[in-house]
């Protein structure tokens, strides 16, 4: 199902309108990842909640007014330019993703340096260990793809030596070694003091791109033209 | 440092008291979660987008006028009721969680059943792996303190069968055995079609919770009064 966005169509946006509709939708996610930790951190009373709720209720239905049927999935253009706005990890849209921006080397290693506040506590003042696999698990699959083949986690391992500070962490990961359509990747965690977190990953390169017939952004099923 | 949240000292909140205040705590965290849904999905026009977010900084901007100085953290009170509302798996205010409601079972089996969207994709239209390593992350670590004893996650070993669709989940885990300080947890994810993802984690009792000289809750060292 192709949807309008921004007055584009989104099966023909060029990469300058890509970068057009980036212009005004990050800001708009990144308010909303400021409002996540003011909600956490408010001490404010009752009467006052409710106003700030009426506001939020009130941004909702604007956005609601015009929406996708479902999830925003993957899309890439004609110039090989992809977007994948909603996801949980690194989505430009999504409030939930730090986003994670990822750096590569000349080297073939990954990382990315986040700044992890309140919204992301397990243990108190420090990283939840889910979030801690989130990130791995999703930097992992972007050093096992390359970028150019997409790869989906198999299995992974994660090993927690000591509880990660809540603040700038560091996340990096590199290919240990390729075995068919595997690909074997190691990733780690770092705070201030060092790394926190060392994870082992094997990553499957999934059916519908081991043939090159199927389209690489297939459309999910529901959102599939009736 | 003990701070003031909607009249009350929280160090000395009663169990009533908590519940009064999560009648409103948590109406406000479900508004957000709404509004990350509705931001990843919007089609809106920059000019209408520019509304929404207007909105948005204006509802922040209200809770930023009284806040805790960091993180949520975990409290206990003398009835013996915990609570962790910024947690970013199971917070009651956190936006980011989705939040997993538990439930135990009389042979100690721990579950929880999620409705997943927009804000939990991965490959398109499916969880994000890391996501299921977040949810079951948690749950593992709630079913190895078994809601007694502090428990953080050593290792966690995820297989994913395959891919976890977006909408209803379920999640379960149960203790496979106890050795010293560790407890050994079996999960797993599945969806409408079966089980999706299983995990494998060992989970050990923290230092300060093995000495019962040390406080249940301690403050994080950036959050103590100076």
């Amino acid at each position: 199902m192709d949807v309008t966005l921004g007055g584009f169509q989104t099966s023909e946006l060029t990469t300058a309108q890509v970068e057009a509709l980036e212009s005004y939708l990050a800001p708009l996610a990144d308010s909303v990842r400021a409002l996540v930790d003011a909600t956490i951190r408010s001490t404010l009373d009752e009467k006052g909640t409710r106003l700030a709720k009426a506001r939020i209720d009130e941004a909702t239905a604007l956005l609601r007014g015009s929406q996708l049927p479902g999830p925003a999935g993957v899309h890439v253009n004609a110039e090989g330019r992809s977007w994948h706005w909603g996801n949980a990890a690194a989505g430009l849209r999504n409030a939930l993703a730090p986003p994670m921006l990822l750096e590569f080397d000349q080297a073939g290693r990954v990382s990315s340096e986040l700044d992890l506040g309140a919204a992301y506590e397990g243990p108190p003042g420090h990283l939840h260990g889910g979030v801690a696999a989130l990130v791995l698990d999703h930097l992992m699959g972007v050093t096992a793809s390359a970028g150019k083949v997409p790869a989906v986690t198999g299995t992974l391992t994660l090993r927690y030596r000591r509880a990660t500070a809540l603040g700038r962490i560091r996340v990096e990961g590199w290919v240990d070694r390729y075995e068919g359509y595997k690909t074997y990747v190691v990733g780690r965690i770092a705070d201030s003091d060092g790394v926190t977190v060392e994870a082992e990953g094997v990553f499957v390169r999934p059916r519908w791109a081991r043939d090159p017939s199927i389209p690489s952004s297939p459309t999910p099923s529901h959102l599939e033209e009736p």
